[in-house]
């Protein structure tokens, strides 16, 4: 029986303020990526959303990132490798905290924003993520761009990694992401959108913007849910798999990279 | 022969900001409070700090405070339980990942400044930072004010608990702190000082402010060093413990409270 | 012509989040009592609204606050009094450059939240924000709470004065409104609360929790927005004003206090 | 007369954190770039340094940088220009009302750290940086590096100028600062520094790295008093000044650039 993950950014509200329909997406995903203080998430906001996966059984991962509240961690830093790998060290440390509490247990790391982006493919940063994963706790495993360098770089450090696709975002010809600068890079379309996502899971292909069929090795799926038209999205694909007959189930779940 | 444990507030500096000879003090204490973030400590000056410790066998507690660090938590804050108890387990574990990566491990938690204060009585935000320790890790020793109602409050719960003198401060007959708005409550001179923790070192007594002689049941002793005269005052107390053949050594190598 | 001041809490999202619908309400209200960045609002949200309330001709406030983000200012904190004047001042100083950058001004200044409630009563802490308030523009309005202590000290030490009334608060025979902790604190129903604003507006006169009649002399009226059923009553609030030729209107251009 | 404005970086402590002489240095410097409290400088801070500024007369300029505190404003960012041009405005607001309660004047703008080497010759966040002056106060001089671009696009913008050079660096024959990555960026001969500062402030040209002779345009000398050294070499540079006549006095009043 083919079985992919669905992976979606839980726990992003602050204080009083709240970020997307977490207990919606509970519902859905098989793996949430929980903020961890950097970009997003307050003590009491986190713990809510790990014992709300914990109780649903999804799977819990570190959703590192910059410290940058008010940007959202969304614009590029250049931090040292010093002060990346313990801002990681710290952020993992935090969450496992939260989920030990909850009764439930960090598994993999998910960097976010503007930090997934940079380490993709730059080896500097890249590797003070991985050290830091390493250091605090080698058994996690490192959530990163399908096709990204990072996933070499982390396989070759001894980290076990999973590679993931973006639901809604075109590829181009390379497998890389269409920038969202460019029209067409981010899709809208529910059937469409699960249509791709569904000869994803089964084919391990996709269609790029310029029609050719590209392969994309990803045993997860990320899905966003900080919009009604977000939460409709990741509905239908998880209805699609399931009348399909395609199992959403964590990566850890599934058989080795 | 005697043993008694010295503690100390370290990791307290905040990105280019010092504050403290950590160096100097881990050569002096057996046991290190260290900031976790929250009113002090940014991680790569947290990690640095206890992998000093880690170096040098200092044991590592986990200094918890209020949300406060233009106030250096010195501040008391209305927070809710709720809130108090996820943002006490999010600092431990954030301090557990630094300990993990440093190869060591977190043992106790102090809470700080008015965390610390307000806890020694108030039983509601006690009960908060008890829940969060057993939430969290409930072989984790909780350090309190000797003769403070908080300590028999987590005793009850269940934690294991040490009780704290602190070396330059006047008691009150009754056996509590005197209120720093009180002349005479900070004492300075290192060599009293010594000479009034050797006696509750080998006699739990100490002399209260009006001369009476009480009893201060205290495995550990808090000194400072946030300035040269505190490290001097430090330094002392250590000289005269070990000319006096009395062992300074964590309070965990001791026997059980 | 009777006129009456309608004032909401607004720029009160950060970053990422939103809070309110900051449009809506400043086709409502009069004045707008605009976050300062110390519980919310980041400069480029704050620019935002106070752009849009200059548009519209709303007055703008500074709606200061202790530095508490992640408690968005509703949590008393013990700050020294140094402390609150230099933090008043300050955030008072970055709105009136956000304003002189939309070509309007700062009006006038509403303490936020616990800080609103402390100085109600606490002389201490209300004397620290009428020092910043003359310190760095004595001009400037304190909106605080009717019948409160505060309005006679701040009278008393030169300042001008605008009193408030809750539109969806309860009051006691007293004058003071019902703490939330009690049942029927909060009103719902908007035509309920126009009719009692209405009142308030034509005979300076509010129905007590107990029936009894009370006098209450505000010039301006807080109405939320920071949720759906929020926006209905602020707007029934409003045209119910209007169909009694009741003008809504900045309490700067009605005759002084 | 020859006169020469010598700046330097004040109010950068933090809460409980000190950096820096700020007494010693406002007893050298004719100019005080004051923290606005996004690298540094919390209010009461900022106040009491603005208000030992004003004693003394020395002009306050502001000090604006990244909103990022951890890393004091010395890592890049890839903000946007609307969040850019927010920030800054914000930040000269605080700081005039905070000069406002001090009785003084904000009277220039001097972006810190990274925002500092980023505009030199990054036009986009260049460009937002002059707007936001602008907007909050076009009468506010922008400080910049002599040479650099940035001081032309201001000009052409219709703001005033001023150029600084820094006393301890050395100089490429280009005429721009040697990278401190690069051997003898740094210097640190009191001696030294004040003969170069001499002949700069005497001649405007200054000797290079590789021994030519170059032209250095600049009214103001930046010192630096973060450490004991920094605030010899200030003194230093100023008892050279007077030793030769030389009047150090802030650029605003000497003939206009």
């Amino acid at each position: 029986m083919t079985t992919i993950d669905l992976n979606s950014d839980l726990g992003e509200g602050y204080g009083a303020w709240r970020m997307g329909d977490d207990e919606a997406m509970l519902s859905i995903v098989s793996s949430a990526n929980v903020a961890c203080g950097f970009h997003a998430g307050d003590p009491a906001g986190i713990l809510k959303t790990v014992k709300a996966a914990a109780e649903r059984g999804v799977s819990v991962g570190a959703h590192v990132s910059y410290p940058d509240r008010v940007g959202f961690g969304r614009r590029d830093m250049d931090v040292t490798s010093a002060e990346l790998v313990a801002d990681v060290i710290y952020q993992i440390g935090a969450l496992k905290g939260i989920a030990a509490a909850a009764g439930t247990q960090v598994r993999y790391v998910k960097p976010h924003g503007a930090l997934y982006n940079r380490i993709a493919t730059d080896a500097k940063q890249g590797a003070a993520v991985i050290e830091a994963i390493r250091a605090v706790d080698p058994s996690l495993v490192l959530m990163g761009l399908a096709n990204a360098p990072i996933l070499d770089l982390a396989r070759n450090a001894g980290l076990s990694v999973v590679a993931e696709a973006f639901a809604d975002r075109a590829y181009t010809p390379a497998g890389h992401l269409v920038s969202r600068r460019e029209p067409g890079a981010v899709l809208h379309d529910p059937a469409l959108i699960a249509r791709r996502m569904l000869r994803l899971a089964t084919d391990g292909t996709i269609e790029a913007a310029d029609g050719s069929v590209i392969r994309i090795d990803a045993k997860s799926i990320c899905v966003h849910g900080d919009s009604p038209d977000a939460v409709a999205i990741a509905r239908e694909i998880r209805r699609t798999f399931e009348a399909e007959g395609i199992a959403v189930r964590s990566f850890l779940t599934q058989s080795p990279a």
